[in-house]
């Protein structure tokens, strides 16, 4: 079954309102195996309604459309579904009486415009709203369904759930499937780097893998359409598992986890304590660590310097520049290891470029460089400044260098892989 | 100017992403003016971002795409425009260029796939992109012109002011229009007589009138198109007249205000303190109030009692029901005046069914009682419970009974009027 999602609303053209109804009626969908194809947004204009209720029937089996079902002049989604159907509005005695029941209980006059509520097209399949007064309904037509619920997101989700899910359930003859995703996460290596990776894999039809890369990180999802949650699963994993294959260690996790998260997982695991440095990212990185509930337990010490020259004038190293070869960081992040008693120590030491940012054209370089009790480290990163996408690239690289150190102790404890 | 927006990507359509790149270019088209018709979502399938695009490219004049335009094989926007096209792609040296350059920069490897951003459909006006890799271009057809932006927010945004912006204006032949909006907030009034009092004003094309309810409020939207921001406003502001006009009290505020905002703003333009007691919005109206920074100052007292019962039981009234008739709140909302040394003090006292909502069939009712040096006002509502929408609806009331009540001692001390 393939579906359209037809939001109508002349505030959504004119960016007033995000649109997070289509986004619920989207994972409705997902759930029962229905595929969405497209998604269209109009505006309270009839005709242009119609036009897109027609069309939407000629590529798809089912068309949900939210909002335009008030009393007021511009609410007109069942007129122009009418239009589209060939039928008249009929009113529909059942729905007047729960209109007007509402209005009595709430002692307040009953405009004229509210009975326009109770009209639908005729034959029509009422949808009854217990939470609203604005009926949903559904029109069955030679060239598909269209299923019109309200646009208040708490009557959509309600009936989305209660009515249409059943009623689209039953309309495929208990043939429902499931689509499902699961997303692993990588970083380290850009987007161009992972998709060279498996894109052999990125040419199957189900699951679907893609990818997605934002600040520094490359998201692969895989998506399954399968008969059973289980078996959405089992294909899930099986995907899952050629693509660790190829992509090793870059996965640092699934779902919504973010590296700061596992991190401060694996810090709490193998029962170690950081110590963090930062100049150019200026506190960004501690912030990403503390914002973890569990960050406290394993954060010995954060401080931020004013600069990589602070850094220099106080630990040495950086004859030029101090961010031109690792010797200040590597320096940094010793003796920050032994003044704070940590098991291991990161330090971060930039160009201070205000503003610069990964693509900008001068050159900007970070050192990055992660002391232990055995050894000491280091990453040169191509890029500097105090940008906020540079403060979130290098920050991320510099936690991966972490995550992968701590990998390596949890392996060689014999401890089960965490990832 | 008419124009579409295509946003692709698959994980649009699985509900995974909130799309939020086109509620910001919708409004950036509004700033000049250009009529957004649709907005249209497909997934990284060439054959039907093509298909999206024909059809778009048959009913507005410009169709602006974000998406598909990384370096993955899911990534197949350039190759779906070029088929619109009906021309090849062709490799820009430039493109490579920079790409190429950044990566050096990064001293990360170059894949073969990034290759790819350097293609674009022959004859294409390249859209340079100096925050990102992938490369943004516009299409002129004879059909409409198709401009193709990247899905990463920040670059989109970034090109969409610096370039797209631009280059429609051009386009546009300095005519360059404006679209805005005013919104009118209402309580106390359902959404059909809002509707009734404004229907002949609902008619009119420039501005277009709407309305839209939420939570037992409504809101009235005026929206223009004029050749300068001045003339917009003028137009706005005539339409707002007259809504005004016919609306009078019932309206608020305008824009983002929200009603615990104008009541906090008038007790303190009145220099009055309010008290306040509660039953079954359990706390909730507080809250509301409280979440305006001046509330401290003109809050005196919150309460709130376990129930209707217990509020009978102190203060007394309520023979039957505390809630059936007012004088449980009455007698509580004296007593508190008295005590709090508040200039004024709000009583709600409601019946107590758990999730109870407007829209049950069960019969809840919540009494509010206004008391003030001078005399005790009350107002029944004919729903009850302790159901999140009837907390608010109940508490919108309210604070409309104090709003109305301070707009009137306001007028009395000749102040200006402050909506």
């Amino acid at each position: 079954m393939k579906a359209e999602i037809i939001t109508i609303g002349t505030e959504l053209l004119l960016g007033e309102q995000v649109d997070t109804n289509s986004v619920y009626i989207a994972q409705q969908l997902a759930r029962i195996g229905v595929d969405l194809y497209y998604k269209t947004t109009v505006g309270d204009n009839r005709g242009r309604i119609a036009e897109a209720l027609r069309l939407a029937l000629g590529r798809c089996d089912v068309v949900i459309t939210t909002g335009g079902l008030g009393p007021t002049a511009d609410d007109v989604t069942r007129e122009a579904v009418a239009d589209v159907a060939g039928r008249p509005l009929v009113l529909v005695p059942a729905l007047l009486t729960h209109i007007e029941s509402l209005f009595q209980r709430w002692g307040r006059p009953m405009t004229e415009n509210n009975r326009r509520q109770a009209y639908v097209p005729e034959g029509a399949l009422i949808i009854e709203n217990p939470v609203g007064t604005a009926p949903a309904f559904a029109v069955d037509l030679p060239q598909g369904t269209i299923i019109c619920l309200p646009g208040v997101p708490r009557e959509m989700k309600y009936l989305m759930e209660e009515r249409v899910l059943p009623y689209l359930r039953e309309k495929m003859g208990g043939r429902t499937q499931v689509i499902k995703s699961l997303i692993l996460r990588t970083c380290g290596l850009g987007e161009s780097q992972v998709g060279e990776q498996i894109e052999d894999l990125m040419q199957c039809a189900n699951p679907t893998v893609g990818t997605a890369a934002h600040a520094g990180q490359t998201d692969v999802r895989i998506t399954v359409k399968a008969d059973s949650e289980e078996e959405a699963d089992r294909l899930l994993e099986e995907m899952a598992a050629r693509v660790r294959e190829r992509l090793g260690d870059a996965i640092y996790g699934t779902g919504s986890e973010t590296v700061e998260e596992v991190v401060v997982r694996l810090l709490t695991q193998a029962g170690r304590r950081l110590a963090l440095l930062e100049t150019n990212t200026g506190g960004a990185l501690a912030a990403r660590l503390r914002s973890v509930p569990q960050a406290e337990q394993v954060l010995a010490l954060a401080e931020v310097l004013a600069d990589a020259e602070t850094v220099a004038a106080r630990f040495g190293g950086g004859e030029e520049a101090p961010w031109s070869s690792p010797s200040a960081a590597v320096r940094a992040a010793q003796e920050l290891l032994a003044r704070s008693g940590a098991d291991l120590a990161l330090a971060l030491v930039g160009s201070m470029e205000p503003g610069g940012d990964p693509y900008t054209a001068r050159q900007g370089v970070t050192q990055v460089a992660l002391a232990t009790p055995q050894d000491v480290a280091w990453q040169t990163h191509h890029f500097g400044g105090t940008g906020e996408l540079t403060q979130r690239w290098v920050g991320t690289r510099a936690l991966d260098q972490v995550r992968r150190y701590l990998l390596s102790v949890l392996r060689s404890q014999g401890l089960p892989k965490p990832a």
